[in-house]
């Protein structure tokens, strides 16, 4: 892993930063792919800013996302509300990341570093990697969240329990009952009230944004050649389908980006290929999807 | 057609034509597949009352749903003061269609009609049909909207206008500036002060249903025949991408019965069986699909 040196928190330092990250990962994901390379498309944002968003679609990734954005301009008046903030310009960059692999043993995964600031003199930093494997793996998920556990704890011993049952909460399919996935770690208005505060909650940020390529690479290796027949497929493409639901009704990223008028094409790269809806289905009674169901129904669930 | 008569409009009156109007439809839709059969699916409400899913899987209609519901119990607070009542109990029935045919050149139909009442004694009526073609004929869609307007005829002359009117305002994709397909008719919280008003009410949304067979089962035979390739069917995924996406972030429908607890499985019958998401996609100048864009991005277009 290339090492990054960011010793400014100065929103330009920031923003550079998290294009290099962006690189990063994209260079380490087309080298773990082996074949398919990211096409980028450079945009602008109407209200001010914009970003670069960069698709691929490759042997093991069918489709994913590793998206850079830098906007600004006025906060609308709803989100200023929403944020118990006074209306004011907003600046607010970072990288996001949502991979759909192509074979079902492999889990979908999404990371998310942001930075956020008004004029008024508020900041805060934002994020998260959560893990969403159509098959669970109780071992997969006890080295998922033992790397998030590891990088957490270099910096505080409350981010790992804290954050870990943030992700509980937020990436909850209340609809349905279920957890989106395995979970992982979420935070949001992480801020503080000094300088020092800053560079150390800039740390951290980093490290999150750090640790996505050695947590979630060995698990694409793991599961990319594992054999697979088209109920693995359909199944698959149901969990698809619940992903897409959470994505639409319930993620506040989402709807903060369309509310924001954000580049639509950026937001929704996070939906899948293909998903299906086939109604009122159940898994058979002692199959592995049942066993799944049954753990992601199980909200707050402890892997490690 | 199956002529009704439904003199009464106390809510069991209502409640029993609807149910008579989800039987005639699933047999006229049945008779008119020639080989899916409806599968019931009867449910109960915890908070009050329930409903009869029905759904299709046929050889023209691919995935399809026919859904009566009666549900009754405490309105959420958020949705009292939504709909800017009093909290009070809630009665409300209605029947829901949706239909995915298999036939990219079929279009998918939506209907709803509904009837509401508080026992604070507010009552009103609510409704609509619209039509989203994957390709888009005007001749379909003058005959379409013709249908809708002779229906609207005979009971004000300002319904057509109106209702078109709002069917254009609802059905719109606002982070694709995209229409969800042709229009047709909308209404909600119709409503009169006299015992005449709420019989005249009353028949216009039963029109409106009966409306529903003779103006889609014409189209369903026209097109279910129709030739087509790999490419119309990636095509239909990708609109059925969009009919997912107006579903989920902007239909209010959606959002109420996932807001009052309802059943899942039946509000979200609505979703298709299969749907696509290819980032950026823009279909080939002088296409027939770049032709069905640009219509779709006419908000308020007049199709008769």
């Amino acid at each position: 892993m290339k090492t990054f040196s960011a010793p400014s928190v100065d929103r330009v330092s920031i923003t550079e930063y998290f294009k290099d990250l962006q690189d990063d990962i994209c260079q380490q994901l087309e080298t773990a792919d082996g074949m398919g390379r990211f096409q980028e498309d450079a945009w602008e944002r109407a209200g001010g800013g914009g970003g670069r968003s960069r698709v691929i679609i490759g042997q093991h990734i069918e489709k994913g996302g590793v998206n850079f954005s830098a906007v600004h301009g006025a906060l609308p008046e709803k989100i200023a509300q929403a944020l118990k903030l006074d209306s004011a310009d907003f600046f607010a960059t970072g990288v996001s990341i949502v991979l759909h692999p192509s074979n079902p043993y492999t889990p979908i995964i999404h990371m998310n570093v942001r930075y956020f600031e008004t004029d008024g003199g508020h900041w805060w930093f934002g994020g998260g990697i959560d893990l969403t494997p159509h098959y669970i793996f109780t071992e997969d998920a006890a080295f998922f969240h033992q790397a998030l556990k590891t990088t957490c704890d270099q910096h505080h011993h409350d981010h790992y329990p804290t954050f870990k049952a943030w992700a509980d909460k937020y990436f909850y399919i209340k609809h349905r009952g279920e957890t989106r996935g395995i979970g992982g770690i979420f935070f949001d208005q992480l801020a503080g009230c000094e300088e020092n505060s800053k560079a150390e909650t800039f740390a951290f940020v980093r490290a999150v944004g750090e640790t996505f390529c050695p947590t979630y690479i060995p698990l694409l290796h793991k599961h990319k050649n594992t054999p697979f027949s088209e109920r693995e497929k359909n199944w698959q493409y149901l969990r698809r389908g619940r992903y897409v639901e959470f994505n639409l009704v319930w993620d506040k990223g989402t709807k903060f980006g369309l509310d924001t008028d954000g580049r639509t094409e950026s937001i929704l790269m996070s939906l899948p290929p293909t998903a299906n809806w086939v109604y009122n289905h159940h898994p058979e009674p002692g199959s592995p999807e049942e066993q799944t169901l049954k753990w992601l129904s199980d909200k707050g669930k402890e892997w490690i």
